[in-house]
């Protein structure tokens, strides 16, 4: 005997009398539910959610939100209409983050040619880790990885995407100590030295929370002093990796920056690539922000040296619109250290006897077993744009920037752009037109944090932002 | 002077001279993009893609997958009807998951309440870092974490979705070895004692990837017997911890599992737990493929002592169908152990002068800084079929794999299931019509592991696996 309640419907008869020969979920009915699903997303998040005359967000306090949404799991389904109206109230009181005044994270934006992939990916739903199940995902990657490895400087080598740059920079640091010390993988590090990591005093909080992921503590992150513009600085580089030789720790691994969170600065990294060749360092780059200059002839300077790198990170959902989760971890390696450090050989899944090549089968390279596909959608707007377009993209972001900071200075004397604690007021009557970050900093209280490199802004957007802050400003 | 490539047509003239007040996207454009890229969802992946008559693969060897993919990343880019094409192509030339036919692997079959709302939550793009930033989804995940915490059997608890089934376990680990050694997060594994961590033989191999990741080392993940069933053996468990103990590790972790994932076996908890409580050990439970059958009054009885475990690793994207990547860790702690084993305090992302409860900031719990929502497909879809739905697909589940063993016992003379090195051919002609995967075992080369647990399927699936299996056997 056996209870059916149909998918979605309010059940008449609660307990229905099961057939084996029925499955339990309607196609028209949910491919229904679907189509008006997308309407929806198309007029409440892509049309008003880009539409400057419409909110950033309808902000409601925590306690207001979760009553208006009802959020209880209860023991019995819903109408579809009702579940319309739930769909309706996740877009409208959700964030609008492709909207032009959302200056608030390191992404913002929206691609409708990587949202397209992102769809068609949700719908295929399936696992990245062998040829057999993701034949068509397995190529797109590979292809995904050879592009970014070219731009890098790199005619080969290896990579993978990973669920965000944090795992990517964790994901470095485990084959660095791999490389140098490959016992630990079955030993642990019992028994082996200090093992010390460099980097800069501006870098991602990622590299402390991978070193105490990974065993080796926040301790042993040895943070480098950064010059006026939040570089690292090569001379306190080397003191410190002296230093930390003398005191019989083993450096292994410098994590420079490309784009720091905070201030977008960029290390030296020939600099420091010649103190990794010289003290036979591992070289990674947290380029999870700023890695999208590799497509710019104009800007790629900034990470001069990158492909002297060991590995780099770069996070294609942020400058360039790829959409959450998008980051890939690209590596020198052609040894397949990737493979060596984190395989498991699970016999169910990576079988060796299987009548195409094995090595397309990437799931032994991941620390994960499920891993989402994170390609299609940067595969897809890249043909849809070329290099060139996303070159463009790049250098449009330049010129945003280059804009807003000139525009403050010829407006030095009406807004104040540190606002000191009232930033909580600020905030509030902010949030509906536009959204943007802030962050304590040396001795001011709060310092504005203007994120602005999504395509989608024009310079009237940024207008609208310096005469918000101004009126903002004033009214307090 | 500026280049731009609109979006999605081939240039006409290839340098534009751009103006900072237009936007590199064009909305119309890109909307029609996406409906026309979400019709052929519908037909190719939902329509075809369902559909018995269809087959399940359209098997490609990579060679001229890649040619008819036609993969290269070029400079510029492409128009519009080329790119539907594409969408197309990768439609067809993906496996079809949600085919009732697909049995290889333990996700399958299509929820369209969920697809719903993944597709929202592609298109709202944002990070489940903080409520600022994704207020409706921090109030999502804390409810369903609160339903999965009831399902367990617990009032109160903490908890986090991760990316995939291994990193959940990962987090219980780290979690486990903090609460035992807290100066651990900064001084690293340096002057501990060696840790051990218990498993059963035929857990998952996240375990082993886990030590090594977190510098413990495979060598110290100490497998435990398991009984005819897969069933880890308690008593085997004690006298491994006993003889670590011996040894001068410090057994600190036994990660249990419900639903392994070649035999489906269940250990038991509640024996497993009297150990635990004796030697003060962390008891996960990795339940990714089980953990669902906390919906079943019928059958959680497997997971009896669930609600003594410190952690619950849980995947609704296996069982309950709620697509990749969905899994959350389940924690009874009650003390801010995630946030105070995982926090980094970055002081730009998570102010504490906020003027909403900074509690809501979850980012500071998770390893990563960016974390893709995975929580509101399965908070739409368990609203659309209630609990009693998601019990009635568990129950299912259970009916089809009787129905399956019953069958083969019958057919026993006819069909062996057990086909040897030819495997590869059989796959190669049976992909097009099924999917199932294999797995050498014991004393036999290859050995099924027919999956059927989608809501989808119906005994005319089984009988049509059952009958091509006998076909496919005699032409060998």
């Amino acid at each position: 005997m056996f209870v059916e309640i149909t998918a979605g419907t309010q059940p008449k008869e609660p307990a229905l009398l099961h057939d084996l020969n029925e499955p339990l979920i309607e196609h028209a009915e949910g491919q229904l539910f679907l189509t008006e699903t997308f309407k929806i997303i198309l007029e409440e998040v892509l049309c008003k959610g880009t539409d400057v005359k419409e909110k950033v967000c309808e902000w409601k306090e925590p306690e207001e939100l979760a009553v208006l949404l009802d959020l209880e799991l209860r023991d019995t389904g819903e109408p579809q209409g009702k579940l319309l109206k739930r769909v309706k109230d996740v877009a409208k009181y959700s964030i609008k983050t492709s909207h032009p005044r959302f200056f608030n994270q390191l992404f913002a934006g929206v691609d409708y040619h990587s949202m397209a992939g992102r769809f068609l990916t949700e719908a295929l739903n399936t696992n990245l880790y062998t040829y057999e199940i993701a034949p068509v995902f397995v190529l797109v990657e590979a292809e995904v990885l050879r592009g970014m490895h070219r731009l890098v400087g790199w005619t080969e080598g290896d990579g993978i995407f990973c669920p965000g740059g944090s795992i990517s920079n964790m994901y470095a640091m485990n084959l660095a100590r791999y490389q140098l010390f490959p016992e630990i993988k079955s030993r642990g590090l019992w028994g082996l030295p200090r093992l010390t990591i460099f980097t800069s005093a501006e870098s991602h909080y990622s590299v402390k929370k991978g070193a105490a992921l990974l065993g080796i503590g926040t301790d042993h992150v040895i943070l480098v002093k950064v010059d006026d513009g939040g570089r690292m600085i090569p001379e306190d580089l080397e003191e410190k990796i002296k230093l930390a030789k003398s005191e019989g720790s083993v450096p292994f691994l410098v994590s420079c920056t490309s784009g720091t969170t905070v201030k977008g600065a960029f290390d030296p990294l020939d600099h420091i690539a010649n103190l990794c060749e010289k003290y036979m360092l591992w070289m990674h780059v947290d380029a999870a922000w700023g890695g999208s200059v590799l497509f710019s002839s104009k800007h790629r300077h900034l990470m001069k040296g990158v492909d002297r790198a060991n590995s780099v990170a770069w996070n294609p959902h942020k400058m360039l619109v790829a959409g959450l989760q998008c980051s890939a971890l690209l590596l020198r390696d052609t040894t397949n250290l990737l493979k060596r450090c984190h395989s498991a050989s699970a016999t169910y899944l990576f079988q060796q006897d299987k009548f195409y090549d094995v090595n397309l089968d990437t799931g032994d390279k991941s620390v994960q077993c499920s891993r989402k596909v994170d390609c299609l959608k940067l595969w897809l707007m890249w043909k849809a744009v070329g290099s060139a377009g996303l070159e463009a993209r790049v250098d449009k972001a330049f010129i945003h920037a280059r804009y807003l900071v000139e525009q403050m200075k010829k407006r030095e004397d009406n807004s104040h752009l540190i606002l000191k604690s009232q930033i909580f007021n600020f905030f509030m009557e902010a949030c509906g037109t536009m959204m943007v970050g802030y962050q304590p900093q040396e001795n001011r209280v709060n310092f504005f944090r203007v994120v602005a490199f999504s395509p989608l802004i024009s310079q009237k957007d940024m207008d609208f932002f310096l005469n918000e802050i101004e009126r903002l400003g004033k009214n307090m």
